[in-house]
């Protein structure tokens, strides 16, 4: 039998197929981007065995929850991050709201444009860019700003928007999960307000589904005495490393079933999903796929002290409690939607 | 027609339906224990106005976001926050484990059972208390301690477990939002660790619908090596007054159509969802009902500076701006689920 897209693609009309309605063909083929190895087979088997009523792993409705952090998971995170992009971006703008800044640093060299120098900026003048590009708007203006950019931004390698580069896998994935009856959240060390603009029409994730690096908010009071929150320069919640299980405690107040990620800033979420009861599931996303994407980390190849975000540590962790590595290479038959 | 509830009662099973189901009988009568007042009729034509999609205040069903207080709003706080009792009865097996305590203020004096010296213990003292009986154990432990109190202890006056005394025409209300594709928060300034132990069978709100007062937790590895969270003496997000604005936003990223609260805790919230754009309902309950439950704050009828709660600036508000005042007497046909 022909699968929906199959169809749509002999009338010509595969266009509308390129983000697959998992719906349509999940009776004969889940996951239709991924191809049919151990990793596939381990997700629809985690499934099967935590939505079947009579296996001893079951698990209700309402408490089926995966977490997946974002950058170099669900989307392309190399070579610097969209976020670290886009407060680039704003800089300009910040120096013509407050002109002094174009003699001081950071600020100066971001306008420079000189991408080695920048390269060479200190954490600290990071945080100012931070702060100077991220605080000091209402949550709605920032929210307005963050989508228009999003809706002309270009990478600098595909040319096409940032939201294009999300994986196609992955999308498959939460839909999967969804028409399970899972409950995804994102769980990112990127900025919490950022990702909620766009997560929903990314990934159908809405913004109480997202959870990550958080700064304050004030409540104020607008001229005309509506009240607004203004972003502050104050950090309530670093969404990475350990901070990840602290803020899947904090904003779902429930252990994941099922957890994936992508580096060592994912391992406590990784670990605090697998030492659950029952059936838990966590997997690592290896970027090994240097034709389609980027080899990063210790897909490279390179001495344990120097493979990166993918340290050989948690490799070996992952390995040893049966985490499941996800190859780019060798997993996904297809990355992107915008592939032929 | 006979109501699925008027129809077990008549088969001597009424106690089956003392929550009624709003699902069995809302063709005919949503909202059962209210009376058919202003306050009702304005519920419902909220509801009918943002969830008809041929009405100007269609909202999709995604965004029907509410948010409710809990501390008297979803059940009794009048005279003592259940969680301080809480605290209280916590205390006798602080001192167990750390004996010295005995004798060092303030356990001294709330192991001396005298009310009214407990009543004169400064803020700090009672920031003491909650440190000791709230922080310092893992959220496992944390969580298991509360339940297992919640089944034992009762309340002072109607000597029942706590959860029995949650207000039905708010269950009923809850249940009604919930049919009509609303998700509804709780939004207090109790602890969010605490309220999400019993949210879900109270209410029907499992624990990511729970934003509460915060305090930090900390990711370690116990001693067989699983990784537990532990509970801090460190406050993360103060979820009273302007906090609960900005609690809402950090937790859940939208503004709500519907808010319901009863004390000046509750303003910013109310104020926030009242100023967003289209249909929006903010609802404030008045404890006026000295038979049924109490009258303090301003139905008490005391003079403006000492109306506490329920304050008269807060009730002007609700006023000029159109919240709705709910009345406990005269708005509600019956209180309880266990009134005859």
């Amino acid at each position: 039998m022909l699968t929906a897209s199959r169809r749509l693609t002999l009338l010509g009309l595969g266009a509308l197929a390129v983000v697959p309605s998992y719906q349509a063909r999940a009776a004969d083929q889940p996951l239709p981007s991924w191809r049919d190895t151990a990793a596939r087979q381990a997700i629809i088997r985690f499934v099967q065995e935590t939505t079947d009523r009579s296996s001893p792993g079951f698990v209700a409705e309402g408490e089926r929850i995966a977490t997946f952090d974002q950058d170099g998971t669900l989307w392309v995170e190399h070579p610097m991050y969209s976020q670290v992009i886009y407060c680039l971006d704003r800089v300009p703008a910040v120096v013509r709201a407050k002109p002094e800044l174009a003699h001081i640093e950071p600020f100066k060299t971001v306008l420079s444009g000189n991408r080695a120098a920048m390269a060479k900026l200190s954490m600290h003048d990071l945080e100012k860019l931070l702060f100077a590009t991220l605080t000091g708007m209402s949550t709605d203006e920032f929210a307005s700003e963050v989508a228009k950019w999003l809706a002309s931004a270009k990478d600098p390698r595909w040319h096409r928007p940032f939201t294009d580069l999300t994986y196609l896998p992955m999308i498959e994935l939460l839909q999967y999960l969804r028409a399970n009856g899972y409950k995804s959240y994102i769980v990112t060390g990127g900025g919490q307000d950022f990702v909620r603009v766009y997560a929903q029409q990314a990934y159908g994730i809405p913004p109480e589904q997202v959870v990550g690096t958080a700064g304050a908010v004030g409540y104020r009071y607008a001229k005309d005495g509506r009240p607004v929150l203004i972003k502050e320069p104050k950090l309530l919640l670093n969404d990475d490393n350990a901070g990840k299980a602290e803020g899947i405690h904090f904003m779902i107040g429930r252990r994941p079933y099922l957890a994936f990620g992508n580096s060592v800033d994912d391992r406590e979420m990784l670990e605090y999903t697998k030492a659950g009861d029952g059936a838990r599931l966590a997997l690592l996303l290896l970027h090994d796929d240097v034709r389609r994407e980027y080899a990063y980390g210790r897909a490279q190849g390179l001495p344990a002290s120097k493979v990166g975000t993918f340290a050989q540590a948690l490799y070996d962790e992952a390995t040893k409690h049966g985490w499941v590595i996800v190859s780019m290479k060798n997993d996904w038959e297809r990355a992107f939607a915008f592939e032929q």
